[in-house]
């Protein structure tokens, strides 16, 4: 049978954007997106990626050029995720928690030619932009103007558009034109440029950013086709949800849900910043039925004052870390179903799943919850997960107690790091597995459960630090003599940073933070100081962090946050 | 970006067979199979395929072989599916309507090495290959001896076995072993064999094969994997349905349904032979949840005497001609939600289907059942489908009236026909289509219509009878003159052929189709035959079939069958 070639025909590249057509055809009545007051079709969001893909072009963006997105989650963003790659270009979306130096070093590296700003983040962009050196070739803004009034009403500054000339030269740095004019300038009958090939580049996203060598996950459209597929399979989503986009799509670009609501005539409730009461009063107004979130999410929903048990049930799919038992009885007690899943920037989307079996039900609730905090089996799509040795590298005892590092093969994986051979060579090693750097067992019965993560991530909020980039910064700073930085437990925010610190010099809490502020992300910076003579360390000299975690462990309990 | 190519991590082949070791994880305690009284678990259908694909293996069973199996709908029948692809042979499913004449032609086309039988069909397969020529390499025959009893009870002969050497000389064809005999010696530890890239062949069905040139198509493991889960999304099925088997798993791999089972830990019901009454008392007995089958079962159900009201809905999902109204209209009055989707052995599956929308639920039910009578639209992984006009080659207007060829273009679509370069490139043509021979028209909505279909096709009961092949038969008896086969419309099965005949000797009715039924399969048989002086001919010579066709309309019913 070797005489049997792919063909034209059936070689057409596996494409996540071609969603958005058949949407216009078959869900073209039903409502897409929900934002505030707004209300679209899938016929309109169709109409208008296809707009904004045009004008991309029409400005010159073109096959593999990188056009950035810097947005909460606004009709704006979520109909970027179809109209940059739409244009051929490659979808970089921008954690809107970085600091400006971070996305300066991102665009750079990216050579972004365009960057798509939420009104709300302008400042932030504007700063970034304006790091460029002179002679290096800066992106060119675009503003989205959506704004969200005081009492939550939308009031899209429509007319007079917003006049970029006389407000945007901070930094020398202006917008070209709002968002809004350019769909409105684009052409409905555009054709869309298609990938020439599946593993051509779709997503740009980064993992990390504040050294100088930020990490760029490059997706190819096979994978993100294959892995939003998968997910709704795994998820088992039906027809017409209604999906509360309570997770950022700048996370993992929404764990490919977003081009999955497409697949399935979804309605997207978008969001902009939000709290518990905020969740429960767009569960009831729109009959939601599924959401995704980290960990922090559910917490939300389960220590709020405004929790009430749920008329119909929600799904609720959290990842990004396990949810404590605790959290997920509190939640499933409301009426929210949740499942775990396991991913990270480097699969594209939830690869491996807590799949849950019927029998579980008879157990008592903690067992249950045990249970569900487990990361559970591959996906349909995945070719196989499993655990190697540190040190042989063999596939470990399935014995629920032998750890070792969780390796990953399929088709949803990454191509690479951009322009990182090395780290992509270290990643995807040569004997055909991706590395995850997080340590787990799998247990007799074949599932999967993390047991500690790779040691200089800290997770907060769904969001993942590098515990070494804290702690560059903090040698950086002169008074500093040690540094350490480790996860402390936090009952909100899941961890946060937690910075030990000797000193040469003077400062206190408030010193070292600062620098940090300064420094680094938000997000990022020690929310806990802790000064010592000395750290502790091992013979060999190595500052011995487990020792540090335990104390961290110790240390009175942080106050309550509640708005993310 | 380029510099980013694929890796042995990421580019792991797609492939269904990946569905059974994550089904035995997953479903493992929940029924895989069920038929009359015999009962499987995921972890029994995982263990016994390993087993056999392992005895294939020492049987000297290998990549590229292909292995043949001839069995109605029972468990064996299911784990070949993934048996044999598992030893890395390629999978061909005989259609069991077949002759002994057409079948041997397929083997030796194919070269099959083995082939499994049901015991119901030992003597069709021994007639099939007792026409091997000497010196040309037999295949091996494997008994499959699973018996039902005359009341519908399993009875296996599983002691003593089955003396296969006394009773298996007819014709001097012997089974080797049986079915059973080759589980039990097989190893539970065996490792499939994977395929080394995923446009490797899996399955090979003929489409037709009367003549001296069958059409073998050949679908790569990606096409399976890729309409697998793209059926399970289209058709919105949930995790651990229990799904009915009254399509036959030979037609089309049964529309790939039976890897998708594994995919979600469904329950097949197995069924033999079967008529109304096993439908019904199978849903009632097992929760039947989804099913699917040609136009001619959901007709069996409509005007079943055993027809009630059933308690849970049931999804039908029909495909291979447009259900008639009349008889959507009656199952879906009895609890039947039917879906109607458009497929061909050279496309896996359901490609094209009739996503229904809420709003059409408002109608009046004539209306209803109109529109679900069109094919639809395409489903998420096919890339396009669309009409091109015969002359120009052009895209029709889609205006729901100008017609043209269907052409399809998608990752769904066969590698190409076996050993048949010339029929490849005809079908699939190097403009990027796949020729359907299906004449159809786009509505202004965007759905699909099947107006006419390629003339010299009929379908009855689901199966594909070639015209030409039938002609060519009676044009082969010396009395006969001239002679045209067309469809004629039945109530039970759809169309059945219809011949008209010139003779030049002497002949009635019985003669002409006890001369068929020596040469063709019982169904490509004329139901009915119509002597004329001289058939009616354009002035170019050519018989006006057209005016046959119309002539077939107005004959006296046939008389109605109510047995698959």
């Amino acid at each position: 049978m070797n005489h049997l070639k792919p063909t034209s025909a059936n070689s057409c590249p596996l494409t996540p954007l071609t969603f958005l057509d058949r949407a216009a055809t078959v869900y073209g009545d039903c409502t897409s997106i929900v934002y505030n007051n707004t209300t679209f079709k899938w016929t309109h969001t169709h109409r208008r990626c296809l707009q904004a893909a045009s004008s991309l072009a029409a400005l010159g963006i073109g096959r593999g050029d990188v056009v950035s997105v810097l947005a909460f989650n606004v009709p704006a963003m979520y109909e970027l995720q179809f109209a940059v790659p739409m244009s051929g270009a490659v979808l970089n979306n921008l954690n809107t928690r970085l600091d400006a130096r971070t996305i300066f070093i991102m665009l750079r590296h990216s050579e972004s030619k365009m960057v798509f700003v939420d009104i709300h983040l302008q400042v932030l962009a504007q700063e970034a932009v304006a790091r460029f050196p002179p002679g290096i070739r800066r992106p060119v803004l675009v503003l989205i103007t959506d704004v969200v009034g005081a009492k939550g009403r939308f009031t899209e500054s429509a007319s007079p558009p917003l006049n970029t000339e006389s407000r945007m030269n901070d930094h020398d740095v202006e917008f070209l034109m709002t968002y809004e004019d350019l769909v409105k300038k684009g052409d409905t009958n555009f054709e869309w440029i298609r990938p020439l090939n599946e593993w051509d580049p779709i997503t740009l996203n980064y993992t990390s950013g504040t050294t100088s060598s930020p990490k760029g996950v490059v997706h190819s459209h096979r994978a993100i086709f294959i892995v939003t597929v998968d997910s709704l399979i795994d998820w088992s989503v039906p027809k017409n949800p209604v999906y509360l986009w309570t997770l950022p799509m700048f996370h993992s670009n929404g764990w490919s849900f977003t081009w999955g609501m497409a697949a399935v005539g979804g309605t997207n409730i978008c969001l902009h910043k939000f709290n518990a009461g905020d969740i429960f009063s767009a569960v009831v107004r729109h009959n939601v039925t599924h959401m995704c979130g980290a960990p922090v999410v559910l917490n939300m929903i389960a220590n709020s004052p405004n929790a009430k048990p749920l008329k119909n049930p929600v799904n609720f799919l959290t990842g990004g870390a396990p949810p404590p038992s605790a959290v997920v009885l509190r939640t499933e007690s409301l009426g929210f179903t949740v499942s775990h899943g396991y991913g990270m920037t480097e699969v594209a989307g939830v690869v491996v799943s807590c799949a849950w079996k019927e029998k579980w039900n008879r157990l008592p609730v903690m067992d249950r919850a045990g249970l569900k905090a487990r990361q559970g089996v591959r996906t349909l799509a995945l070719t196989e997960v499993n655990v190697l040795d540190h040190e042989s590298g063999l596939v470990v005892k399935h014995d629920g107690l032998t750890q070792g590092e969780i390796v990953l093969k399929g088709a949803c994986l990454m191509l690479g790091y951009l322009k990182d051979p090395r780290a992509t060579a270290t990643c995807m090693k040569e004997d055909g597995w991706l590395y995850t750097g997080d340590v787990g067992v799998i247990h007799p019965d074949g599932y999967l459960e993390i047991k500690d993560r790779s040691k200089d991530v800290i997770i907060t909020g769904g969001e993942n630090v590098s515990s070494v980039e804290v702690e560059s910064v903090l040698y950086s700073n002169p008074v500093v003599h040690e540094a350490a930085v480790v996860a402390r437990q936090d009952k909100f925010w899941g961890e946060t940073p937690c910075a030990f610190v000797s000193l040469i010099g003077k400062a206190n809490s408030e010193d070292i933070i600062k620098f940090c502020r300064e420094r680094l992300p938000h997000y990022m910076v020690p929310k806990t100081v802790v000064f010592m003579e000395e750290l502790p360390k091992t013979a060999t000299g190595k500052i011995k962090k487990f020792w540090l975690r335990d104390m961290a462990k110790n240390l009175s309990p942080p106050k309550d946050r509640s708005r993310i």
